[in-house]
């Protein structure tokens, strides 16, 4: 098949990605910092840029970047959802061409040493491997207004020893796979939520509430399947949380196979395994509120 | 605002994710290589396993494992929008809870090496960092088959040290950056094309003919800011060849600065650079035939 | 200068690397994880192996990977530097080409997850992106027997918010930096200590000592460089363990900006800060026990 | 064992590492481009600096870096091994308690495009995953002056299909690899060789010559085992270059496992392969002239 119809720019957007801001609240003698990675993307009428290379609608990402950093100092960097709001805000409101505004952000958690057993107030490690995120879009201006909220986790790797189990599955001419009743679960959860609103949310408490379910649900729940582990999971963070419309999993099923021992005369009853990095079974699950509003551009990049 | 309706399984779906598979071809003293990562992803009707933890309708992801390194032999694997509509037409034809299958494949260049100036037979180096990209769709059975196919290639990564500019942008409170009229270019170009049809397309040349036209469209454009670049380059490609519909451009703003050496009594025109790594600018944009059908799921992961 | 002696084979070893180990202890409800990379490098009479192709006296790396997987088993994988030194141990007594086995150890530490304020018997959590090291040599059988051990700690991310200068240095032409009383320190340590014996050592505590130590003289030392700091930090760890002879330290100085928010009319006292990823300053100390034993071949790879 | 003498500083040396530098030679219109990683590392009278905190003889890593891109700009960055002696005996000769100073360079090639057939004058994309390498010490000043320079290259990943072969190797009981006598054969080389002396030496040329030697060395080679392999390169390119003292050799052993397709009642006479990330067999060889000069601090860190 050949086309012959004219060709145009449909889609476009543009924006600074990784702008690493560290932040420090030092007002008194205990300081406190906030660790992050934020990417800012526009949409708007850049259309001239693209096809006729006329600028003087386009905000440079250089700007973008000076104004994620300003931001930071004023109004602020807390809550990684109401920084990106704001910044996103700011977008869309104050520069003109701007039709819509998406901050996304990766915060790095920190641990403060114990000294003594003291905790310490001006030092910290960086804690675990998780990231925590904020995926914010604005769009319109006055009445027209809205905006999106998505918090998430992700490179939260858990394991469970036991408690976890494949089998009667679909068989096939390529099916070689022996059931087990008894296996090693790993993964690495990426997670996100949506939020119902925008307002009047605590969003530190929210991420820790929904961290804390997530947890417990992959580590109380007996598995049949990855799949399972996942719905379950989404479930319970929903239950606990009714400001929250929809939540998205995925999860590496990060292979740990039964070494063979035998071949040296050794049992191993679950006890030695070899940790594979790949292929591995990758898993989608959407948890959704029967009633929740529409998501809109929400998840879009 | 606080939701209170029932909690849903809606979007899902799973698969195997980094087959790396390596096939030879020996027919002759001289052997020929493909270099391949292929994930495969199936929709269909698998909520039980999700909500009951019932696998009888699931394929393990082992077996589809299987299944794409049996393919590589039979029906082989050449060129790999081949390879992945096959692959996937499998999943929606032979397993029957399978909806839509999508197999994506990263595919590796080998060079051949040179003894006595010719080519050696059997022996290669990897490369460039560069890598061909194919992610196919298939739905549907009989009547109502459909497929779509994109191939692609990304870690491109292109450089001009002038005929390039960035000038006369927009100024807000925010705005530090000078205007230059002849600075570097750099980026990594990640590059998807939607084909229009799915048969009679000579995939290899097409791959090698969009690339050609994208990186001299990139030297020899004189360049206004990227977002110009970007779509010329796209336009260049859907010109060239009819049977694409549609192509989408990512391509991160790698900076060059000019280092100031004039602190040291060097003069630097255009001769020093620093090369920084975060944050980047990022620009993206999709160019389209006017007469190009519908993509519908062809661009979901 | 242009030589004309024979071409000879002087040093040579080979291994097997990274074998990604899990070892699940399950005695008891509540399970024990010890995760770990281990590789082994063999030196000994193999040159007939690089010289003439005779594998004649060529353990595989194969068999050197299984030998890793049983010893997990038995006589099992605790302390990483037990497991070690009965591994290369073993290579030395029991493999008659071999002279002299090195085995080294990452181990990635995890941490139970909390279900109602309870630790959960089988689910873990990854902890801190901190890895725990062990590097054991074994040369030489019966009265010539010797054994060395390091332990370590590598990619242990730490960061001050004050209590961190560097001023009054050497300056030359090229000397801009701006001397400061009060800036950011951060680092990513690799720490290694050589213990003096190989015996009746409590390997987990001193670990867990050592680290320690090394946290908490980071955060209470005022730094006048991180050189300064690094001694001390060894200094520290010496002194609480007199079973060590020596330590290593290397230290990434992280390099954190302020950013010049002067420019919008914001003033910036030690709040925001840019993360730079490179370059970065690198500093290295050793600190040793003046009656240390001598290292021998402890240090060589 | 315990010890109770006084904690000492002893070895110590920083530096700056991993500066990015691009270099543009501009004088005609068909510019030239140099994309280097540079890190700078001093030794000498810094002890006061760990141990008490005096920072005056410490020349900052900021000015370290600061001259590294000055010294691109003159006596300018052509062949990396005359750029890092040129730096490395700056720092030596002009930084009064510098007593030898290590510039480690890692050089990324670019290759001209092509358009309409003819080179582009100034655009280049990234060739290859291979990156060269060098390692200049300087130590002393006057007539004890001294150099080493060691040129090399890594990251060059190469594949043969057919070949190789390991067989006949040492068993033991945790031996149950299987001989072969056709495997394919991967590897991505590390390879260093010293210079025996540092004047009148065509860098660029040792370097293509090297490569040249290496590739063909393994392409042609009827390999026994890996270890044979390598020496075997090695000696080639000693044997063509007379100037090189001494090269080194390392080359993980990337695992091709033919996939057992058999199961699926296909045959897989090598052309199927799973290619394996870890554990890989891991080989080291050290080949040298007789005549070799001592090595002094050339491989010194």
């Amino acid at each position: 098949m050949e086309l012959t119809g004219p060709i145009e720019l449909t889609d476009h957007r543009y924006g600074k990605a990784e702008n690493r801001i560290v932040r420090i609240w030092r007002q008194t003698a205990r300081h406190e910092i906030r660790d992050v990675n934020v990417s800012t993307v526009l949409r708007g009428d850049f259309a001239d840029a693209y096809v006729a290379g006329d600028q003087r609608k386009v905000l440079p990402t250089d700007t973008q970047k000076q104004t994620a950093y300003a931001y930071a100092k004023q109004p602020g960097l807390q809550a990684i959802e109401d920084y990106a709001l704001a910044l996103a805000g700011h977008f869309v409101d104050d520069v003109e061409p701007v039709t819509s505004a998406r901050v996304e952000v990766d915060e790095y958690a920190w641990q403060r040493v114990s000294v003594d057993g003291r905790e310490h107030e001006h030092t910290w490690v960086r804690q675990g491997s998780e990231v925590r995120t904020a995926a914010v879009t604005v769009a319109g201006t006055g009445a027209e207004r809205q905006a999106w909220v998505i918090g998430g986790m992700k490179d939260l790797t858990i394991l469970k020893s036991t408690g976890s189990e494949f089998a009667d599955f679909l068989s096939d001419e390529f099916t070689v796979l022996a059931p087990t009743h008894d296996r090693m679960l790993a993964t690495s959860l990426a997670v996100q939520w949506r939020f119902a609103g925008t307002t009047d949310i605590a969003w530190d408490e929210v991420y820790a509430g929904v961290r804390a379910r997530l947890v417990e649900t992959f580590a109380t729940h007996h598995s049949k399947a990855l799949q399972q582990t996942l719905f379950e999971m989404g479930k319970a963070a929903l239950t606990a949380y009714p400001v929250l419309a929809e939540i998205r999993l995925a999860a590496p099923n990060k292979h740990h196979f039964d070494y063979d021992l035998g071949r040296f005369g050794l049992e191993n009853n679950g006890e030695v395994y070899y940790a594979a990095d790949r292929p591995y079974g990758l898993i989608h699950a959407t948890v959704q509120r029967a009633d929740a509003p529409e998501a809109g551009p929400a998840w879009l990049p």
